[in-house]
């Protein structure tokens, strides 16, 4: 555990400090005295027993700044115990995942003494946030200080606090030392090697580490795709049996890569310890509300919710919510074309500069009125994943995910397969293609990194110069650290990240044999995109808690249902080209017939070829069938010891 | 433990016979007194610690019978200590399914006293089995007596013996009371109750418990396809509308009753203590073989093979294999209709009684053709099942069956798909449909219980005589029980039953909408079914030794399979249909597309409702995740324990 902070900083707090909570300016002193208490507090009477310090930042120029900033720390030992708590993996003396014990800390691989070094800056993290979250009201009815603010037993103390605004913000401190080496190994040096997937997740924690590792992989799995869509472009080949060869390489190679993207996810969650975290034994999100029981697999005291109950909410209100929106999204593109075809028809009536400008108005509309929808949805679809009360983070962020990715995937596709199918126009689909593809890149690469990273510099400026005037010549790093750090934006998660790859993979895959250059223009996008999001997330952001992870969760469904789609509108597409019209002059109906047929061969290939690679590569299966054996032999032994 | 032969018989053996051994009339007695005292032997030593025993059948009229007849039994002790070996799951006291252990039998729930009755008959035979069939050679280098049958350290004795010749059978005894209470409570009451599966389980294992459940299941799903499907053959509905709500319905209810099927089956396999038993710590096969080495997983000692050369033998010959016969299969069935046609053309040029019955050599021809190529076929894939030298019981089944069932399908069905899809012909698709599915009904019903009955009867009197002759008055039972069921023939396994129940489904969804009768049709099959399937397990065949099962296996993928073909097939048929044309006078292509696009949908829906129900009911997801999480705790705590 390499706390960075350096001992020179001992005259702020006493311990080196990892999370930072900022409360409302104006906090009931009473409210704060309880809630650390509540930190500070015995486990077994309920408490964190963590260590917390205030920080307090010199008044200057009658500009005060917020003076309830802390800064929480714990000692090693009970990192240790959280770390049991929470259901880390570690490497056991024989090569192989345990779940850590406090008790048999001696007999993990890399406890060297008293267990410095043994947890991740980011285990410790998230080890600290697994415990604030949990901290649950006991019997107190409300905050002490605010009789609105209700509690009953089980509630998360944190989350109510949070939604009351009274907690304004927490989360886990840049580690300086830490950081520039890993900026270094990962983005400053122009190198050919790959990315420290270890070092990634040693510092912010194994979802960031898999998001990275599967943007490596995906960019190197589109290498052979782009090498072949370019002689199509450079010659013009537009012969049907080299677009039909195209598309088969695709197909094949687009469902091998996602297959083998398991298997190498498998190797790299087991190596960090999340393949066999389960998730039935996960303590519940923080947001999870329910009378307080006993869970019956674990037998801990949790908040429990009806499953019933659960299953009526998505079923009854949230999939037809969302089926609603996609009806009103297809609505609203049917209008946009509507525009168009009554600007054009004016344009041709009478050509001149207005109606020359009118052309482009529906497109701006149409453009606008989707931003403003998707930005809409986002919070329709927050709300109610929220009201479901999903129990676990994983089972929430799959139905959030599920939610958004549907929707964005009718506003992104649904003008190009109009185009493609109904229009059935090649040339104006390869120029949208195009347009969307490049456009959209520069726009994500702008919006997503530089805008950020230039707004990130000024403010850095500004709170530099007033730190100097508030401390004069005192060196304080950590308390201008944490003022920088808790003015910089917070990263939202991994998702807007895996949704961009996964609309790119939807421009490479969907309609790639009416334009293989969409691969080299993914490529290269993903090859900046690589620098920029580390560039981001070193940065641009706040550190983000660490999230333990065993694989991408829906993405991965996501894109095998993308590869099946792709399949269809390939088969569509080559049907729909003339040289195939052109070789069954007499019949356009055995013409359908054959390429459905050569449809239904491709998608049961897939499904064989899915079925017949396994998720998880043999001798990762050994070592866990070897867990569950052991396992399952000590149960058999205790059985018996207990008698 | 009834162990159901009485006191009476201890003039024949000291014990309770479980299971019976037949060796060849000739063997050197040598090697018999070598393979008893293996028998016998201590385990530390490598012997099985069975108790074995000569039966001496009186000479009579010079005709000698075989003298190599030995019983096997086993005494309480070692019977509670082998189930331990094979890994039985019992019920706990907390009313959870826990491996059972020998240390620690006094807490689980049945055991009362010296665990009399707490293993079932069918357990208890299994287990000798099991030890049976894994004594292993050790410094042995051939069978005493017998220079050329060799061995080498970690062959399966057993095993050896038999494929030589030496072990002409061994199967587990009947039990008579136990069987004539079941059959009562199965067959012999008319009743409208369900299958008493707990008892079949007791007595033959879960494998064919399972079955049995399966047939009812199945029988119960297929009335409401029945109910609807009779007012079609009654008021002869041709509407395009209705056949589309028909085929409709077909393919949700089989969706969703193939789904339900795999909740009841997880249900019924965990109470019975398989659904945990898990596949990758159970002993090899008997057949399995390798260099001896140790179990990555157990530790055990046992063969080991390389999975690299297992992969290969899969891919490279058995995979090329299949599909050589399968274009061998088509390749005949196109010549039958060549020659179907030509001895049409020869009818119509000159119509008289010699061409007439040359209209039916074809058929005759292809009939016989078929059935040869059916019994080669099953032979080579026997063999190259075997060759492809499988580790478990479980995965050398599925590989066998899922051979077996492709090239059976395309037998069974290929020429309905001709005459559906080429010829067009739907007068002819109903009327072979319905001549196939009621003679192969027919046909089954009586090859399978009645002619073996019969057969079985004629034997039963004919050694009741002898017997009787021999003895004169002495009561033997024992005796001739075994001389009974010695001679009686050997139940190959469920496969012919599944797959007999495999194409009954295949004609009921495949063309449903050209032929709604079949449902009415195999449910009045099935109903008949249960009884002489019942009976012939009770009454024509030898005992099976009992195989656990946590599910049906490879045989739900196939319905699974079958089901996603047949959307395929009635989307095909209804847009060949002539109403749906007449719907479409002025464009086919534009037919065709929207049937392709209603085919498409309705997959897609079959695949989300396939996935959205989840395999394992929710009270058996939580007693699985708690016995995995109980396991890993224990782990800990053991960890713990020995550092």
């Amino acid at each position: 555990m390499q706390l960075g902070l350096s001992v020179s900083d001992s005259d702020v707090s006493s311990f080196t400090p990892l999370v930072v909570l900022e409360l409302a300016d104006d906090t009931k002193a009473e409210a704060i005295t309880w809630l650390l208490n509540r930190i500070r507090g015995k486990q077994q009477n309920g408490g964190a027993e963590l260590l917390v310090d205030q920080l307090l930042f010199p008044a200057q120029d009658g500009q005060k700044s917020n003076q309830n900033v802390f800064v929480v720390g714990s000692t090693l030992q009970r990192l240790l115990k959280g770390a049991e708590d929470v259901g880390l993996f570690k490497e056991f003396q024989d090569g192989t995942m345990r779940g850590f014990t406090y008790a048999n800390r001696e007999s993990f691989k890399d406890f060297y003494g008293d267990g410095e070094g043994f947890l991740s800056d980011a285990e410790c993290q998230y080890i600290i946030k697994h415990e604030l979250d949990t901290l649950r009201a006991k019997n107190e009815e409300h905050v002490p200080g605010y009789p609105k603010v209700k509690l009953y037993p089980g509630k998360s103390v944190v989350r109510r606090l949070q939604s009351k605004g009274v907690l304004v913000q927490y989360f886990p401190l840049h580690n300086k030392e830490d950081l520039k080496r890993l900026s270094f190994s990962w983005y400053k040096k122009i190198k050919l090697s790959f990315q420290p997937l270890d070092d990634i997740r040693h510092y912010f924690g194994e979802g960031l580490a898999l998001y990275f590792g599967f943007l490596e992989y995906f960019t190197f799995a589109l290498v052979p795709m782009a090498f072949i869509g370019i002689p199509y472009y450079l010659f013009d080949w537009e012969d049907y049996d080299k677009y039909v060869l195209f598309a088969v390489f695709n197909l094949v190679w687009s469902t091998v890569f996602l297959e083998v993207w398991k298997r190498c996810s498998a190797t790299l969650a087991y190596g960090w310890g999340t393949l066999s975290h389960k998730k039935a034994f996960e303590e519940p999100r923080a947001g999870f509300h329910g009378a307080l029981g006993f869970n019956p697999i674990t037998g801990r005291e949790e908040p429990v919710y009806p499953s019933s109950k659960y299953h009526l909410r998505i079923y009854l209100v949230s999939v037809p919510f969302v089926l609603l929106c996609l009806y009103l999204s297809f609505y609203v593109m049917m209008v946009y074309f509507d525009m168009e075809n009554w600007a054009i028809s004016i344009y041709n009536e009478n050509p001149n500069l207005a109606t020359g400008i009118l052309l482009f108005v529906p497109s701006i509309i149409y453009a606008v009125v989707i931003e403003i929808m998707n930005l809409l949805y986002r919070y329709a679809a927050e709300f109610l994943t929220n009201w479901e009360n999903h129990r676990l983070e994983s089972s929430f962020q799959n139905h959030l995910v599920l939610k958004v990715l549907v929707f964005n995937f009718v506003n992104c596709f649904a003008s190009l397969f109009y185009i493609a199918f109904v229009m059935q126009d090649m040339v104006l689909l390869r120029q949208s293609l195009a347009t969307l593809l490049i456009t959209s890149q520069i726009l994500n690469q702008v919006m997503e990194a530089f805008l950020p990273y230039w707004l990130q510099r000024r403010r850095n400026k500004k709170v530099h110069k007033r730190m100097r005037r508030m401390m004069g010549d005192k060196e304080l790093p950590l308390l201008e650290q944490v003022q920088l750090e808790t003015e910089m934006n917070t990263y939202l998660g991994t998702f807007d990240d895996y949704l961009e790859q996964f609309l790119l993979f939807g421009y490479v895959s969907l309609f790639s044999c009416v334009y293989p250059l969409a691969a080299v223009l993914v490529v290269l996008n993903n090859i900046t995109e690589v620098y920029s999001d580390a560039f981001k997330m070193c940065h641009v952001f706040k550190r983000p808690f660490s999230e333990p992870a065993a694989n991408i969760g829906v993405w991965q469904l996501a894109f095998e249902t993308m590869s099946i789609i792709s399949v269809v509108t390939n088969c569509a597409l080559i049907g729909l080209s003339s040289q195939v019209k052109a070789y069954f002059p007499e019949s356009e109906t055995q013409m359908i017939l054959i390429v459905v047929a050569i449809e239904h061969v491709l998608l049961a290939f897939k499904f064989i070829l899915a079925f017949v690679i396994p998720d998880v590569p043999k001798h990762i299966q050994v070592k866990l069938a070897k867990l569950e054996f052991d396992s399952l032999e000590a149960l058999k032994k205790r059985q018996y010891e207990n008698v």
